[in-house]
């Protein structure tokens, strides 16, 4: 069946069609037009594996979904900082949505990790926008290529769950080009998304579903993007001040009386018909590029998407300590494995990305298949945090035979989800009492983590090891065993902070203190820029991941390319004696623009393989952008002239390789001579010293700064304050003139 | 001479005379009326001692002015905590002016230390602006008892020197109105200064003086204050707009061009002549108030005011660190007096406060002059950071002969002064070198330190005994003899936090990151606020201060009063051996409000003197402003019922009484429900049961949160997204009526 282009479908459409095509038919349905040969298509969650549901159901998930493989939560995915490996898992995500008949893949969630606290962290990427940029993207393209749409969400600055319908996200313009909307800019400029998921809040007291600046003027008119943009579901207030606003399908449809206000709003003139008609031929468009394929299960193997899952979560897995190489475990190691965690393993969070999985490996079930001798011991509830005296007897019992224990401890189900924040990023006091208990009856602790987010570990000095599995998926328990084990070396990298204690984080006294605002006073220093920038101890940095190898950075070279390109080359050897992956990241470090910055901040990274002893240089390609500001009052993306720090380093906090680039490609030209130009600005030019001694300032300035007193503070004068100084309106005026003469040579 | 009323006055000026009366004659005169009997009078500088110039004199200092008492810099006076000795210290400064034919001083400088690189740190009292505002009314009315009026200054966000005529404070609303005026109002409203002097600065990108709403709106209308304000010494940019925003007086005078320039925008109906009557008519009352007397030097006596000096000294100077009471020294220990600071103290700092100070006791003398053996070493240089080995030679040669070294250490005059703000907080390296090799070879040393603003103190643990001396005015000899002699027994208190580092200031990352913007990101987090509620340790902590004596605090008690009032009572004893001044501070923390806030806020202070072993009990009254915050969207101070705690403590961070007082009073009535009214909120309510039942949504709500698992979701969900769960537009509609409905019993 050839399509009909939009256009012209969409004239063949009455009034009333087009009113019902911007809602959905359903909860997962679009609306179909059968005389135009427009059938309905299926979108469905999740981000992390298909959550489809029987047509007709709810939001909150009370029917089952089909069975689908429920693979690492896109925090621990975004761990692995390899973009290869997230197209790989659009593609199974891709194909097992095409497989179900499904035409457009309600994810991924890019949202910036603002606060540990925040609700939804699990679900996305990480708290610096490059790097849900770029995973966001090559995700993107994963999906797509299967013929399968993605809604990429949620646009904008939805980075709470509390009163996410109507709180305000309070955000300077630098601060949301720069940091919020980046991610999406990049996703929707390398990846052309098929749509993106409007989301809840309000940004500046806006709510988003209603905000044309953010859904026309910046995401069309801007950036290009030409797909479809719908709601979160529930998210539309006001479905014709949305479709005003640039928000195409409003989800799910709320039925006849939306669509009849639609109609009435286009035949009394309060909605131009051609804006109506914009939106349906997006829609059209959608489902025409997106149909559902009855034929395409082919190919579609679960147990394969299975070992794929498990694969995700090995290069993803992140080891943050391993003191004495306590880890891997020998098969020799009588183990001791702790914590209920073990047997009944947080892998997934509840809400939108919840996944009826194919089959769950749970660690416990992992291990006991090893060669290793084993005991396991629950040691702690997961319905309460009350430390129980029969199940600590028993887990000491067991570490204290064992010759290492493999502790598992993590942030219970009812505590972590979408549609709430958390209230603590501590775990229970019955893990950390019994981990005490244990610690003290055996050296050789390695805790495994289970959470969806930043948690502190004031028990970090306590153990040996500890792995930091996040929500790792149906594979849980392969790929735990599979680091704990050896069989895979770790290569996970943090995508997000561990800070030492919640009052540390940047939003620590912002974060839900309102029910209707939430102001974003830490502006750009947001994750490792504030803990960075402020000196902040932190308990693992922003990029830190350990391997069982070691790896060693060299020969740092930074050149300048043509179009205001970048490219930095170094040399990465595997120092140790197994094969691993290192991951070189590459931050800039502005020491040039007059404004607000960061320490540095992360321009780009990449990974490489290496055997053991063997050394490759890579080569990472910087654009413009990794020296550019978003300037608000020009509106535009400013590049400065002048110093630049390239650093490359094994974390944010352990920069190896260092060099400054100077770079000449400044929008930052001498500026206009006003009456508010201070002598500080005036006395730097070179070129001004005619214009002084001809209006006679210089003879003026170099009295009073003779005596060194007070030439500091004649710096802080402007030309209009100098009459103070003696020097008349007219020399003033005249020193203005000649000072914006044109030179001629 | 009996006055004409000033409106009467008024009525007799020429529009030419009334012109040229809203600006100064010269830089510190009003303008005469010959004919209207008006007389010009003096203003002059400054807040901690007369700074009276030759006539024609610019503001830059260059003519050396009359001599006169340097009383202590405010950040020291400040340190006291004692309302009674600010409020005499004004009455010298108005004896000063009086006998000097001076009419109004300007002064005091009451901003807020944001960053403890503001370079006028030392000229203001505090971080926070109870501290300010209290102390800045006593003084106030302590001037104005002595017929001289004030100008408080700056009004207002005007909190650093770098391109300050220019610069924007970009401040939100609470923020200004908890921190950045409620100082000003303060003073304002107790003590009614004769004027406000409006600062260079803009606030949120208009200039201070052209801001109607803060000239006119807030300071007038809403705060009634009654006096002239005039501008800060060219700050006008625009005399027209000044005049129309609510500023009185331009000065200095720019001559004919700008009176010129009053008139013309009269007569050509730009400006209203009955606008220009009222700034003319607060010009002439303020004359009118505060002639100049020709014979008021009588009783004007410097050596009398120089012992005040020593005085306000004595009783703000801080003991910070004073291990195995190494302070007082003993009169048998031979003392080694080290550093150069010793015998060229700093003991204030440049710019409008700068005094031509009648007799400087330098600590050299003090030292020298009393009974104990001692030997001086100058160690270092102030012009420069280099070590001198010679100098560190002689200087370890006395240490190692002596019992105690006496150690002063300092900011160099060229690194603090109005005009530019510091780069550091450090102190200089060839002082800190020199201390680590003199604390090497005598275990007793005490550094006395000579600084107008916070410093770091990384040497701290090297030390026996830290005295801070600020910035202690023209007896900073015998003050600081008085302290490390034990003739006076030091009860100053910290008035600012001192951090442990730059980067740990709330301001780190934004402050004079901008030459065009200062944005106020930390809000209210400023100070004590900031460290206190991040938990970030700090050096010494706001309202620290040692004694040779202990206070102990017992016996809280709380009581709600009339008027809602709360009067708090504790009873103070002084446990050790000596008489001593205890300084009780009081704090409360709001446990009720949805909003941001800090920890704890100081809400009241007070200082009692007791013999060793006497008690007395105390009685703090708080207003309902304790309780309150500024609700930018109603425009106004709101309390809300609830629970309070109410905290008293030594300093921030020692607390010693606690109690929590439920509160009544609230604005916070049960809100209108309405669509994007949340379920959280609707089940909290008791009163909407009925509502719930009869709409139907009870039912819905126990199916939804039967099962446990969507509770917390669903908590999350306003009614007009209710749709999703299965509820009826209809019945939605017929819950919000229902719950609004007023309860009739």
């Amino acid at each position: 069946m050839a399509n009909t282009d939009p256009v012209t479908l969409v004239a063949q459409l009455t009034l009333a069609e087009k009113a019902a095509l911007v809602s959905g038919k359903d909860f997962w349905y679009t609306e179909a037009v059968k005389h135009a040969n427009l059938p309905k298509i299926m979108m469905t969650d999740g981000p992390s594996g298909l959550r489809k549901q029987a047509e007709g159901a709810d939001a909150l998930g009370l029917n089952d979904s089909v069975q689908a493989i429920n693979f690492p939560a896109l925090a621990l995915s975004a761990s692995s900082f390899n973009r290869d490996l997230l197209q790989e898992l659009g593609q199974h995500l891709g194909q097992a949505a095409k497989a179900n008949q499904v035409s457009v893949l309600l994810g991924p969630g890019v949202n910036i990790k603002r606060s540990p606290l925040a609700g939804r962290n699990f679900e996305y990427f990480s708290e610096d926008p490059l790097v849900a940029g770029e995973l966001g993207a090559a995700y993107v393209q994963g999906v797509q290529s299967q013929g399968v749409g993605v809604s990429v969400k949620h646009f904008a600055a939805n980075n709470r769950e509390n009163q996410r319908f109507t709180a305000s996200s309070n955000v300077d313009e630098r601060t949301l080009r720069e940091i919020y909307l980046s991610t999406f800019e990049r996703i929707v400029k390398k990846a052309q998304p098929a749509s993106l998921m409007c989301s809840y809040n309000a940004i500046n007291h806006r709510l988003n579903s209603q905000n044309k600046r953010l859904l026309t003027d910046i995401l069309r008119n801007e950036w290009n993007f030409k797909g479809v943009m719908l709601s979160d579901w529930g998210a539309v207030a006001d479905q014709e001040a949305a479709l005003k606003a640039g928000l195409d399908l409003e989800m799910p449809g709320k039925g006849q009386t939306s669509t009849q206000n639609i109609l009435d709003a286009v035949q009394d003139g309060r909605l131009a018909e051609a804006q109506l008609d914009r939106a349906v031929e997006r829609i059209v468009a959608m489902v025409q590029h997106y149909p559902a394929d009855q034929s395409a299960a082919d190919g579609y193997d679960l147990k394969e998407q299975h070992q794929f899952a498990r694969k995700v979560a090995d290069e993803s897995i992140v080891l943050l300590k391993n003191d004495q190489n306590v880890l891997p475990v020998q098969a020799s190691d009588h183990l001791g494995v702790i914590g209920k965690l073990a047997a009944k393993p947080r892998y997934q969070a509840g809400g939108s990305s919840h996944v009826n999985a194919f089959h769950v490996t749970t660690p416990l079930e992992a291990i006991q298949a090893a060669d290793n001798a084993s005991d396991y011991a629950e040691g702690y509830a997961l319905t309460d945090d009350q430390e129980d005296d029969k199940l600590t007897a028993e887990a000491v019992a067991v570490a204290k035979k064992a010759d290492k224990v493999i502790f598992f401890a993590g942030v219970p189900e009812a505590d972590e989800s979408e549609g709430f924040d958390k209230t603590t990023i501590d775990l229970p006091a019955n893990q950390t009492t019994l981990l005490a208990k244990i610690a003290a009856v055996n050296p050789h602790v390695i805790v495994v983590l289970q959470n969806g987010s930043a948690i502190t570990m004031p028990w970090r000095d306590q153990v040996a090891g500890i792995v930091e599995t996040y929500l790792a998926g149906e594979a849980v328990g392969e790929a735990t065993w599979d680091v704990l084990s050896g069989a895979v070396n770790p290569s996970g990298h943090l995508a997000e902070t561990f800070p030492l204690r919640l009052a540390d984080t940047p939003a620590a006294t912002t974060f839900n203190a309102s029910p209707t605002d939430e102001n974003y006073r830490e502006g750009l220093f947001v994750g490792y820029r504030y803990y960075d920038s402020k000196q902040v101890p932190v308990l693992y940095p922003f990029g830190y991941g350990l391997s069982y190898t070691q790896f060693a950075y060299s020969d740092l070279t930074v050149q300048e390319q043509a179009d205001h390109h970048v490219a930095v080359s170094l040399t990465v050897r595997n120092t140790g004696e197994r094969a691993g992956r290192a991951t070189p990241q590459l931050y800039v470090a502005n020491r040039t623009s007059h404004i607000e910055k960061p320490a540095k901040e992360l321009r780009g990274f990449t990974t490489v393989d290496l055997k053991p002893g063997e050394s490759q240089t890579v080569t990472i390609d910087l654009s413009q952008r990794a020296f550019s500001w978003y300037n608000p009052q020009t509106q535009s993306w400013q590049s400065d002239s002048g110093d630049y720090d390239i650093l490359v380093g094994q974390s944010v906090a352990d920069i190896e390789l260092q060099q400054t680039l100077q770079l000449d490609w400044g929008t930052n030209d001498a500026p206009t001579v006003t009456q508010n130009t201070y002598f500080s600005d005036i006395l730097k030019r070179d070129d001004l010293d005619q214009a002084l001694a001809t209006s006679g300032l210089d003879k003026v300035l170099s009295d009073l700064t003779s005596s060194g007193d007070n030439a500091k503070l004649l710096e802080n004068i402007p030309l209009r304050s100098a009459v103070m100084l003696g020097i008349s309106e007219q020399q003033i005026t005249q020193f203005i003139q000649l000072a914006n003469q044109p030179v001629t040579d």
